[in-house]
């Protein structure tokens, strides 16, 4: 398992999702795929991901062309088809990294499509346009364009300590990084420091980028950064999180690999959390 | 002048957001403070932003607390008012970095509610909540979130030249880092890598974290980012931009600091791309 989400083979060749010629050409070549999804689930067959192949619905969403110039969308699945959750095809294993990645674009902007039908601006109904890149209202005349929720996650280090967290939500024993939706005018290493104080009482200095995921669920950018702090006082805000805590390198290293005596474990290697809390114990061990 | 935006002194004091008690006990003492904007223009009296004491308007924005305690609001202004350009005040340098940075957090805020009045899932008109961090939907009970839409911009360097680019609409001789608009479903690295070969056909690798900045404009998050170049090729969308050249190390220095023989310059210090493209000039200068 590694990092999900982020292997997609896709080039999206913007160019031509503004051609209606185009995009008719490829709906109906035998060989163009079609995948379809309904919130956070994809539709199955026998619980392999179903790709409809040539005579693509109008409408449907212009993902990209693959390395054999093979033409991907997506669309809307029907609540009667067969139904898998994308975390539970992801969780899995089984699935083919570069089909998941398609899919976490095909969930996100399919997702968006089915919550902004109307103009926000307005509150007539709007159109899908540019092969489903933007929305227009006819009404007002605004253009709409599909959202990317920036998501600062991080690991906060102080001395050979980590800190990590957990929601009320998981399940027992698993902890991983804090994490909050960035605000409009702030900048990343800002809302790294906002999010720590808010759920857990800590001060952060020099937060430092390590790597970043799309995170569909419904449509999030995950912006992992490492950061210090400059005590290991703690005050929780339990309306935000049920607990947060100092370990020990030794304990991190145990919760990554599963071996922990309290069956503390933390984030799925899947998730960018793991690897920024595996990035802060690699910057702890080689400081110490 | 230095990167605009960022030095807010607020405390965004979320725990507040949900008191409407607060709230108002805050906006009747005569000390806090309210901004008014309207689109990208804030009012302003004989030049200087206007800033109203005490008594501030139920239905504005809550933006924070200073340093000593003083609460910041946001409201829309009214047309008739003295107003000047967010960018203006910026250009004039004389207002105060940390006031520049409220009001970039107010634009952002106030225009979101501007342009987001109705439920862009059911069509109704939607009404304000947690202090203007949200906006609810009595029609399907849909909450709504002010967006952040992240862009990378981004300097790339092949040995020692660096390739920047301008748009039609800019002043002549002004060249500056490409940039674009992230798509759901991808990661920064894979954003930076698309925008460069679609407005340039470069392939780049390599792509580096280099700082970020609120660009209120309406609400962007700037992602400063240096990538490296397979080869100095170039093949120019012109339909996105007007021109792409590559600059050696000599013209980028004059660029930066406007003594170019052929009058061309770099984007101003207030914005991301001239940190992000001195960043990659030292890092050309330290390789060679």
């Amino acid at each position: 398992l590694s990092l999900a989400f982020i292997t997609s083979p896709l080039d999206r060749a913007a160019e031509i999702r503004n051609s209606s010629n185009r995009l008719n050409e490829l709906a109906a070549v035998g060989a163009s795929c079609c995948v379809a999804v309904l919130g956070d689930q994809v539709q199955t067959e026998a619980g392999q991901v179903f790709i409809q192949r040539g005579a693509i619905a109008a409408g449907s969403v212009f993902l990209g062309l693959d390395e054999n110039k093979t033409a991907w969308f997506a669309r809307p699945a029907v609540e009667t088809s067969e139904l898998t959750g994308l975390r539970d095809l992801m969780l899995a294993g089984d699935a083919d990294a570069g089909l998941l990645s398609i899919l976490a674009q095909a969930r996100s902007m399919v997702g968006w499509h089915a919550t902004h039908g109307f103009c926000a601006k307005c509150g007539a109904a709007t159109d899908m346009a540019d092969a489903g890149y933007r929305r227009h209202c006819a009404g007002c005349g605004a253009d709409h364009f599909p959202r990317t929720d920036p998501v600062v996650i991080m690991a906060v280090v102080e001395g050979d300590a980590m800190l990590l967290g957990r929601q009320a939500a998981w399940k027992p024993g698993m902890y991983s990084a804090l994490a909050g939706f960035m605000e409009p005018g702030e900048t990343i290493e800002q809302a790294v420091a906002r999010e720590v104080r808010e759920e857990a009482g800590v001060v952060v200095h020099d937060a430092c980028y390590v790597a970043c995921q799309p995170w569909p669920f419904p449509s999030s950018l995950m912006i992992g950064m490492v950061a210090k702090a400059a005590s290991r006082d703690l005050k929780i805000d339990h309306s935000e999180i049920e607990d947060a805590r100092w370990f020990s390198k030794t304990e991190i290293r145990q919760m990554l690999e599963r071996t922990h005596p309290d069956n503390l474990y933390a984030a799925h290697p899947y998730a960018i959390a793991h690897r920024i809390i595996s990035a802060a114990l690699e910057e702890i061990e080689s400081a110490g």
